[in-house]
């Protein structure tokens, strides 16, 4: 059912996608639900097992339908027993002679599911276009043994995480010895740039002597020099890959290299907490399952160790006061989370006045 | 004392009879408080056993009188130590010369106490009127046997509660085996009456072949059908009759059927939040005391762990939102609950343009 | 650095000496935080072991500079490596070419530590009088084993414990037998004199018999009545010296009676919450360590059990609301609390029309 939702007071980008869940989150047969954008959203595989989402909210009295039962594709609400189906239309009213009001219908989302996400579309529905969904395909073919994919929970606002991954001069700073970059970052100014479809690239290259730990014992020379780069590419809303690698005598990190395919997005759950979704692949020991479990716990810890903990108590210290009442002193490595943030605040301003 | 108090913002309608507290929950010696319509009250019994109800803050500095102590019938405040009668004047003033300003005195409010139930006015007090009471005689004639009170709290608004004992239909779908009505309630269009008193009242009548399982083993052949009804009468603010029975052979279900009468009240604490008040009697067994335990359990069970989480869940769904804001979805089983949502809110309207 | 804040919307009077912390909870490594007046306050002492104050919360992202390092009287920003030193001034910026924004600085606090307290000063930094922080000598001078210091945390408005300590008639109603003052404070209109600099004293005098608990054993004759006298003096904005004590035979309680030289004062975290600090010293037993411990023992547990539950107690029915819309009941004993809120209220009020 495409139910017109109203967008005018939302501080949040309607139209885009964003990612809902892991496709492991949601299995053959519960009713998994989600706060999505500050609406509580109901997901659940068909027979055929695709993804389908509705507004976890029955239209009669509000009872959440995840409390609800299954009949095959059908949902039937746990309170007074309407049912639902995969396209929201309520097809069974046990009331009275069974007639079903018109307005007896819940709100359904586009989902696209690809390369391990469960991406939704909260915004007009005509302007879903799938080829907006970002290109993940690298956690799709290589082998299980090389991608992970996890979930974390933030209590601050969603775009505290995306300023964190645009800006990575604080990898000097902040991470422990496994990501260090030995104050390599800081000093450049990054190298920013537009892309098509309001994407914004970020770019570092550097040398460090030893390689940054993580990737040390996969160089040719482990206690020597070698090249560095890391690479973000932001898509509005709120999702970015990363490439990161390092490499001795080429300039092929690719074929000579040892790169990760990291990717993280993050979708608001309220204007004060956030769903945060990462995955994780590489181009080498591709084959080795424990050192595949390893890296990404590693990841994930230095994520909520390091990461979490600061961007938390700074969302305590901002509290609800916009960004830049705030008046924040501005630094050379802000440049692409600045951009970002301008771009983002453009389209959502444009969609607003649309 | 009689105070006006500030009626005109409250939510609640204020010229009403709600229950304020179980008889058993107000002993002969304890300070007894709870929070009703936003406001603190104390409650405790004076010597000749009477509960005396007055506002829960001394008109000093605000502690609670409840923190104090009781001198006969007379409290002690904690905290400066201004004693207060139970007409809820101030009767000694331990500071300077011992005068007692005029103003010095705390709201009481009107109680009447009746059937197991400590009920409150607080509303103008000349408005009260002891008639409008309801008739619960049944919970003192019966023997104790087959009589039962209980408490419940829950974190949703008051109206839910009403909506959800005010349409039944409910039971074919939320509730277990104990209460299941099997789907006959739902196709039916309830017969909703208006009584005097602002009352109004709805019944359903049905076959259910065998009867629901809480009547089954009281019917001549427990196998076989069995005519059933329920029948609840509300009246304003929030209380609510419900009958339910069972028969065969017959269509005089006192005499000749098993009946339960049961009784549901409600007394918002805060706007959020909702104390619920339950008794139960019957016409079989009346003898049988762990009969009567065992059934108020199971009574108490189903609400707490079928109709509690859906309420709160729906409460959270719907948050601050006004009911009608919201478009709920109207179905024939809503007939009596709307018919008293409306008689409630004209109700409201009209003593607060008073 | 000098940053002049945003005074006009604060409840608090901002140019005034607030206690911020004890100077034993400020060692000479750790970074200590505290909110004070609604704003997160780092200190730690320098290598020179004088204390600093600056805002926590760098001006670049607004992380929490207690979350960072210290290099030497340096502090490092946990998230992007800024440098700030002691003066709240950027001294090194490790992004791009390492050059300073303007901006790029943290309001820094005048602090004056004396007596084992730390002072802070939140206002306007030119109008910052070393004069006015209040003479507790006593407690530097008196050998340590007749001198304690403690911190407690009251959830309720910082006003409602100024009141507490000014209207001592509720310690003959409100504590037990240690503190007692068996209905002796109460019948009087104590003696309130303003003082300069906007102090208020209030004192009563009586007999007591036999002496107080807290005083009887150091009294000639335990069991005779004593002569017993308590003064208080306030200073905005909000502390309290406090001496009691008792004698016989004589009028002179200094040299021939048992004295305590209490000191209360309070300093809000919020609206909401407070910072309870607390010092005690007495001209009997001094050289006594065990009877130091067990007296400021007892007194902490006085407060913690008999006063602080009242006092948020209070709050709790007290709420948002104004203390005057409040409509209090004004008592004799009151004399002294409302002088003082109301030169608070005109101290407030001209700092906020100047």
């Amino acid at each position: 059912m495409i139910i017109t939702s109203d967008k005018t007071t939302s501080p949040f980008l309607r139209n885009a996608w964003y990612i809902a869940a892991l496709s492991k989150e949601v299995d053959d047969e519960a009713l998994f639900t989600r706060k999505l954008l500050n609406e509580s959203v109901l997901m659940y595989r068909n027979e055929a097992k695709q993804v389908i989402a509705m507004r976890d909210r029955c239209p009669h009295r509000f009872a959440p339908l995840s409390m609800g039962k299954r009949l095959g594709d059908v949902i039937q609400c746990h309170y007074h027993g309407l049912h639902f189906d995969a396209q929201g239309e309520c097809v069974h009213n046990p009331h009275g002679n069974g007639k079903i009001p018109k307005a007896c219908a819940v709100q359904t989302y586009p989902i696209i599911e690809r390369d391990g996400f469960i991406w939704i579309w909260m915004g007009d529905q005509e302007k879903a276009d799938a080829a907006m969904v970002r290109n993940l395909s690298i956690y799709t073919e290589n082998p299980e043994s090389a991608v992970g994919h996890d979930y974390m929970y933030n209590k601050c606002r969603y775009d505290l995480v995306v300023d964190n991954v645009m800006d990575l001069s604080h990898v000097d700073h902040l991470h422990g010895p496994l990501l260090n970059s030995a104050g390599k970052l800081s000093p450049q100014v990054p190298q920013v740039k537009e892309l098509d479809n309001n994407r914004i690239s970020i770019r570092w290259d550097w040398t460090q002597e030893p390689a940054m730990l993580l990737f040390r014992e996969h160089m040719p020379r482990t206690e020597d020099a070698a090249q560095m780069f890391v690479e973000v590419v932001w898509q509005a809303p709120a999702s970015m890959t990363l490439e990161v690698g390092a490499v001795q005598d080429s300039s092929d990190f690719t074929n000579d290299g040892a790169v990760l395919y990291d990717f993280h997005a993050v979708t608001p759950e309220t204007e004060h907490t956030t769903h945060y979704f990462f995955a994780s692949s590489r181009n080498y020991k591709m084959d080795d399952c424990e050192y595949n479990r390893m890296k990404m716990e590693g990841m994930i810890e230095a994520f909520t160790q390091e990461d979490k903990p600061v961007l938390e108590a700074q969302y305590r210290e901002m509290g609800d006061q916009d960004f830049w009442e705030l008046n924040p002193v501005l630094l050379s490595s802000d440049v692409g989370s600045l951009r970002v943030r301008r771009t983002l605040d453009k389209l959502i301003a444009e969609e607003q006045q649309a």
